[in-house]
């Protein structure tokens, strides 16, 4: 059985990651999608729209095959780390490629623009550095670095957020020595930043989430057109069940007290808390309304906002450096959270090959890591009715894998 | 100027209180009276129903002159520590006198039972331990003992909670070579923890706190029955300002919150929390829908419920034992929640002769525990509305004493 990996967050389901699934699949002459899906908070240091559960059930209703959890310590990370745990997921599950969508389409550029960059190491690193000394970001150096190297059109524009994320995962099947074969198909329509809606049937995540939020009735029902069926009708379910959807400004209040009552020097131990910020943090606390207007009071040129997003996660969650910082560069287990029928027989079949423990039931597994993912799907149940809230705050240990008969 | 000391939480400010102040007043032949008053959160472990700013105003208005706030590291402590920061308070402000209602309402039964436990104390203590040993609490351990020791009835009755209160600001006067007179009234009517009205105009804080919160409208007109008009009118003002009074399901989201992201070995530093009692507390927050199932958890025979709703202040402040161990016996400084005209006018002419610094605003002051004052106040306001919460947060700094002048 020919197994192809995907990399996600379906935060939520739609229309383009259909397509961007039928079209790898084919890609790869596939015949199951394994999907690497980060948990209950993203790269971009946000929670997600709905749990990791109903994600996993869009997922496998649109498709996917197989559903593993790609871990916290992966989750929520810049894109090197983030590509590094999900490829090292996707080769223990036994996946023969990897398929990616990006602006570029084209997987030779991608390869083209890693050697090139190896080759150039010495200079690129040091063209990095030197605009960080100017105090722009990181990724911003890393643009400018990269745009003074090449030049010409064969390689990649590294300026496009897919491209970025493409580029990382080819380059940790490069580092990794991965088996897995690097596949592109280009992204219809959409850019991935899109905040309105641009096509019929295409929309960005970002364009979706922004109308479920919009308090114009309209634009929820225009949804519609733009995810396929089972997403609308779970998101709708999620809504009934738990009274609405989540995002920041839910867990602003959590997130003002833990602050408010911190010692800098504690907060100074929450992982990617970098010197001096946490007094930024404390102050910008006490003096916002909510969290739009914290992140305007701790931004800098220095920080891009994803990344203060994703510290704030961490202090949210309360995870520590000395939490994170000896996590291996591999994951070291596979979260099962879902699959289908035809996954279930592809599980069967190559568990013994599979290089990773196969988690299904968390009671049964101890690794470290794993408090992580079970604390941050706590942190994130916080703001779920209190009279739902414990037996969430417990479902980590009682929901089994989904299983979906089709 | 002859200044009379109470020690008071006015929780509201009632009909109780205003008696125990004339009668106070009359006892001590005193020109003004000087209250030192428990902050926002109090000796039973429960933020109190108004701020401490609102429960000043009450206590100006109904015939204090002087407030002075009992610092969090005595105000949320068991009865001798408490008592021990509240007498070297009044002392420091030069007051002649400490008045305070009791059951007994006989200053001699209080230092005959004194001197008597001095010269039993090594038997004293061993009872003390011989009961504890049992697995009993420490105050019914104490309980115990004192009435396997007395007996004889010109002793007092240390069942009744104000002459245990009594009988401590007592024994902190005699311990700290205090030359506070030590005075005390007979309490009218109500106990202390009545949950019910039993009389025509007096009422414990405890039955007024709870027809506050009943959801009878019926109950909630029948306050102004048991409080001053300035009570009756701060109280509608605060709950029209500020949407509603505080109790601790307001700040449940929050403690669980911290209890379920909180590694035990974080707990652990928790002031009071002694050994094992943190994953009893994490459990519970985990299976707990509201703070009094949460409190049933964790209740056992060896701890009082007063001790376990302290505990939960602490961790709900954040307050470490490094913060909290090396505070010294006495307090430190005498902070000034505000006064009247007589009031300043003793301010003028005493505060040469006081032995603590007086602190007016907070800006300008840097002593040590204050942080923790101020935490907690900030704690507190963390469940006023949105909106107004980021000028709660900056109140510490932004209110000046209030002033009434009549």
């Amino acid at each position: 059985m020919r197994a192809v990996g995907l990399i996600v967050e379906y935060n939520p389901f739609h229309n383009g990651h259909a397509y961007h699934l039928q079209a790898s699949k084919e890609a790869a002459k596939a015949d199951v999608v394994i999907a690497v899906m980060s948990g209950n908070f993203l790269q971009r240091g946000e929670p997600a729209l709905v749990s990791k559960w109903y994600r996993t059930q869009m997922a496998l209703l649109n498709g996917v095959d197989l559903v593993f959890e790609l871990p916290y310590c992966f989750a929520v990370q810049k894109a090197a780390t983030f590509a590094n745990g999900a490829v090292s997921l996707l080769e223990a599950a036994g996946c023969e490629s990897l398929c990616f969508g990006s602006e570029s389409g084209d997987i030779s550029a991608f390869l083209r623009t890693i050697s090139f960059l190896e080759e150039k190491q010495q200079l690129f690193n040091e063209n990095i550095k030197h605009h960080m000394g100017k105090g722009v970001s990181y990724p911003k150096a890393i643009a400018l670095a990269y745009q003074q190297l090449s030049g010409s059109k064969d390689f990649l524009d590294l300026a496009k957020p897919n491209n970025i994320l493409g580029f990382q995962y080819c380059k940790a099947i490069v580092d990794q020595n991965s088996r897995l074969e690097p596949l592109t198909v280009t992204r219809k329509n959409a850019d991935y930043h899109d905040e309105h809606f641009t096509s019929e049937t295409i929309a960005s995540a970002t364009s979706i989430r922004k109308a479920i939020f919009s308090e114009e009735p309209k634009a929820a029902k225009k949804i519609g057109q733009f995810v396929p069926e089972p997403t609308n009708r779970l998101l709708q379910q999620y809504k009934q069940q738990f009274g609405g959807f989540h995002r920041w400004g839910n867990y602003w209040d959590l997130l003002q007290y833990k602050l408010i009552t911190s010692a800098p020097e504690e907060l100074k131990e929450v992982y990617e808390m970098e010197e001096g910020l946490e007094n930024r943090l404390i102050e910008a606390a006490h003096q916002s309304t909510n969290f739009q207007e914290y992140m305007e009071r701790i931004k800098t040129k220095r920080y891009t906002w994803t990344r203060l997003q994703r510290l704030s996660v961490h202090a949210l969650t309360n995870t520590k450096k000395t939490e994170m910082n000896n996590v291996p560069e591999k994951a070291a287990y596979l979260r099962l959270l879902g699959m289908t029928q035809a996954g279930k027989e592809y599980l069967n079949k190559m568990k013994k090959h599979f290089s990773l423990p196969l988690v299904a039931k968390l009671s049964s597994f101890k690794e470290k890591e794993i408090l992580l993912d079970i604390r941050a799907a706590r942190t994130y149940a916080m703001v779920f009715p209190k009279t739902i809230r414990t037996q969430m705050l417990y479902q980590e240990y009682q929901q089994p894998p989904i299983f979906i008969q089709k």
